[in-house]
């Protein structure tokens, strides 16, 4: 039997299963040694096959298609540094639990470890940062061995799935001649033509009489808070907003939650938090005896430092993913439990709460917090605080938001409030880097109906180079590019005070005219001149096509002047209102 | 004691050590976490620190740096996702033997694995890719910590130094608050204040005993040939020189063995073997009884199929960095000592070989081939083979060439000749990768007198962001864009012959107008029209400042096909010489 015959059966069978298992892109990245494994994909009819030359990139792309479509994405590169590529995105997804199938293609065994060219060890090469590694055997066309593929094919991308989500690795030994026997009948599979291994994965859950007894512990409970961080699936919304009307305890909700847009319910709902929890006499006069958290912990550090403040609250974590999110090490209860089944029994063994003051006093806070937004909304010249407070009202039916790390995600957090739209709010938490930014949102723009992606000037440089996918793959994407010409977050940190290095080392301005990569990439550039500027363009934003950046120039001083402005502002309302409702 | 005046020492102690090591090189990229040593660093005198945005260009900077100044360079990140960006360029340090010191800030041990924002696990993160890795312990003003912090220093320095060369990495926990206090007595250190250990790192070398063996066995053999790979020592080329006179053995040269420029010796020098030794006619009537080896394996594929076919061979390797360089699998004596040691031991103990017809049948192949070079010079349109043909003599004295891989490097190794000019060839050759290779040029143009960047524009388009660092640090860099708009070296391999997919998954066109990107960065850029312009530009570089970017546009298949017929004709003349010596 020839050499090419196994290479071609034992990755037919492969590929063919992940087909079957629900793999439906894949990110390949241009090379030689992983040439029959892309051959072979090009050739299946199920699968989209996306070319991007940078691995690092590809990776982020991936996903950003995984994280959208809830799907594992298959990415596929050569030997080498280009597998090294994949790492930054390897290790946001396993901290943001997104399903990565990487496949790496190798050099045989014989050409391993003795200076053969562009050979490096790639066993293990992703440490604890992957689910599952296997080195695969070498193809071979016998019974066992495609049986074999087609398992280990299906088994990766459920293992990838499964609680916690993740990335997987598998590595191809491949020997050369690397060109496989293509013709129509390629996946002509005759043993379980439909495929091999069905999986179902499941979900955690704890038992009834558990539940009973949480609910037994809530019973009276008057000064609760319900947080809810980076949350994905989309059911968790109606059912947390059921549980908090039952046990009338305040929601504050994380951006990133999804409960800030649509039309569920929002009376319970807190979305300024992470301005008036600055205020030390509000977060004493709001002090819980109960908190319960779900999802990733919160943007907000404001509302980190609350709960690390209230160690004596019976503090619930419910984590699906069976992780241990406690950075405070506060929690008295681990539940790992999939938080919409939680919600959903627990509010069936919950009789109502009798309504309490302490909901009606984190109403009342929010209010007041949001009437003062009036003082950001009446900024006039280009600002980062205002500009996350009008997206939501800028922002078409449907759109999906995509913020950048550092600076955005926490002006969306302060700024971007309760709203009746579905949108749907996107961002790489996992590690919270700046990289891959511009890639995972082109990701998730491919299937997305319109994607806005915010991001500063540093982020925005740093992944450039994904903004290729969107010139080869006709993606629409728009991105309003916040450029304070370096990393404006550390104008808010102690570094600040330290003015000797802190242009050199923190500042770090770039000094570049974007417009110039833009056009590299055949995209619309357009300097924004002001918030009537900016109106009119994201509206005309909902019929444009293709690349658009809308750049709105920001300075790093006045932006910290006026979040400081601001907040001390507030603070001063909140500690009056305080005292008059203690007096 | 305080936190910080505790940070503050040990940090002091530690960057003092490393600058009384040797270090004099710094790559940072901002971030929070990493503020008190990059604060540190900012403040030592004898530390240049260089600040870089994207942590993957910032690695392969420094990369560039320790290549061609040999001395260790420190990279410094934040936690998270930023230190994953390292990987590519550890990798290829790892394999390429350059001393990288791996910094790394982490969060300390109470935030780790619990949902912190920015937290991985950084433990052993670049794996088997690094040689040595250390959890540094927290920050104490302790003597022995004190100590501790200054040994760890001088030693991650020593073994990164150490034989083979290689990346080493130190992970710090540091807690908030970040700021350590800085006045003027910071490196005043009282205890052994001019370096606490000085190490001296040794070389390999084998007894005279051996080299007595090694000589014997060696007499009388005429039918030998010298083959030396990538060497960066300065002293080997004469050395193995006198090696090759008093064998009478010729000397196989690779681009990267820095013998085929410089003023040394060149009688017994062959540089044209990857065109003739593609012939079967000359493989058979120059059959070796022995092979000597240096360095890394050959960038030449002929050449590597040429020792493959001589398994009868006795097949030296001199390894002095002990590894084991031999993907034909076919040495019969594995040498661990330093290549230049073992050149000058070995001609002491040898008497000269009678002059063989074997060295004159490789001179004289060469000499043929040669002639037939003006068959390249004779291309009038813009040629890949032609391109490397004249770059020996268009670029100045004392000129540093740097070439991307894929292609550049194969024609560079077919193409650029002897010459008496000192001309410096580097090239990213640990793991043949084409990213990163804008970053490592310009680290070692930041050393270098005038340095030359010749590269293909997938390579170019990896790592675009690394130009950014000409200019934030007004580095001077000529680059040569060999711009065919795809992976030109596909339409050599076997891959060319199935045209289904070819464009997709390895022709990969980008279709970018790199100007666009070159004046984002300030450079010039110039699309040169044909050879004279090329010459006239080239000779305007000589004082010229900044971002120099030469675009050379050729066409993919017109390229393989000129190559094709150049080594066919080529090949004709050798198996017609090869005859008439043979009858």
């Amino acid at each position: 039997m020839s050499h090419q015959e196994s290479l071609t059966v034992y990755l037919a069978a492969f590929v063919a299963e992940l087909a079957h298992s629900g793999i439906t892109d894949v990110v390949v990245s241009p090379g030689s040694r992983s040439t029959p494994m892309a051959l072979v994909m090009a050739e299946h009819p199920d699968l989209n096959v996306h070319i991007h030359v940078d691995e690092r990139s590809a990776a982020f792309f991936a996903l950003g298609i995984a994280k959208v479509t809830n799907r594992p994405v298959a990415i596929l590169c050569t030997s080498g540094t280009a597998a090294a590529n994949y790492f930054p995105a390897i290790v946001e997804a396993h901290y943001a639990r997104v399903p990565l199938l990487v496949l790496t293609a190798d050099r045989p065994h014989e050409l391993r470890e003795i200076g053969a060219p562009q050979a490096i060890d790639q066993m293990h090469l992703y440490g604890h940062h992957v689910k599952w590694f296997a080195e695969m055997a070498p193809p071979e066309k016998s019974e066992e061995i495609i049986r074999y593929a087609r398992t280990v094919g299906s088994r990766a991308i459920a293992i990838a799935a499964n609680v916690p989500a993740g990335p997987v690795h598998l590595n191809f030994p491949f020997r050369e001649p690397l060109i496989p026997l293509l013709d129509d009948n390629l996946f002509k599979i005759t043993e379980r033509p439909k495929g091999y291994v069905k999986v179902q994965n499941g979900d955690l859950t704890i038992s009834e009489k558990a539940f009973g007894q949480i609910a037994e512990r809530l019973k009276g409970k008057e000064r609760g808070i319900i947080v809810c961080g980076n949350i994905a699936d989309e059911q968790f919304a109606s059912s947390v907003t059921r549980l908090s009307e039952r046990l009338n305890f305040p929601i504050l909700a994380d951006p990133l939650s999804q409960l800030r847009s649509g039309k569920h319910e929002t009376d319970n709902i807190i979305d300024t938090y992470d301005t008036f929890l600055r205020n030390e006499d509000a977060k004493f006069f709001l002090k819980p005896d109960v908190i319960i958290r779900f999802g990733a912990i919160p943007v907000s550090k404001a509302l980190t430092i609350f709960i690390k403040e209230n160690p004596n609250a019976d503090h619930y974590i419910i984590d699906g993913g069976g992780g241990w999110r406690d950075p405070a090490v506060l929690s008295t209860d681990m539940i790992f439990c999939e938080e919409t089944i939680f919600c959903d029994k627990l509010v069936s063994q919950l009789n109502d709460n009798s309504a309490s003051g302490y909901l009606h006093d984190w109403q009342q806070l929010n209010a007041l917090t949001k009437e003062n937004m009036t003082r950001v909304e009446e900024l006039t010249e280009l600002s980062e605080g205002k500009l996350f407070y009008q997206l939501a009202e800028m922002l078409p039916e449907g759109a999906t938001l995509f913020v950048g790390n550092s600076m955005p995600i926490r002006d969306l957090d302060s700024f971007f409030l309760n709203n009746e739209k579905n949108i749907k709010v996107m961002a790489n938490r996992g590690a919270n880097g700046i990289d891959g930014t511009v890639s995972t949102a082109l990701g998730a723009a491919l299937y997305s109906k319109s994607l806005y992606l915010v991001l500063g000037d540093l982020t925005f440089f740093h992944d450039l180079n994904g903004l290729v996918a969107a010139k080869k793959f006709h993606i629409d994407i728009h991105i309003i590019l916040v450029n304070n010409n370096g990393g404006g977050i550390f104008s808010f940190l102690p570094q600040a005070g330290h003015p000797k290095h802190f242009e050199l080392l923190f500042g770090t301005p770039l000094d570049i005219e974007f417009e110039h990569a833009v056009r590299m990439f055949n995209g619309q550039f357009t300097k924004i001149m002001d918030w009537n500027h900016l109106r009119i363009e994201l509206e005309k934003s909902r019929v444009s096509k293709g690349i658009n950046v809308y750049e709105v120039a920001t300075n790093r001083d006045r932006n910290r002047d006026e979040h400081r402005e601001f907040w001390q502002s507030v603070s001063q309302e909140i500690s009056n209102f305080v005292k008059d409702e203690r007096r």
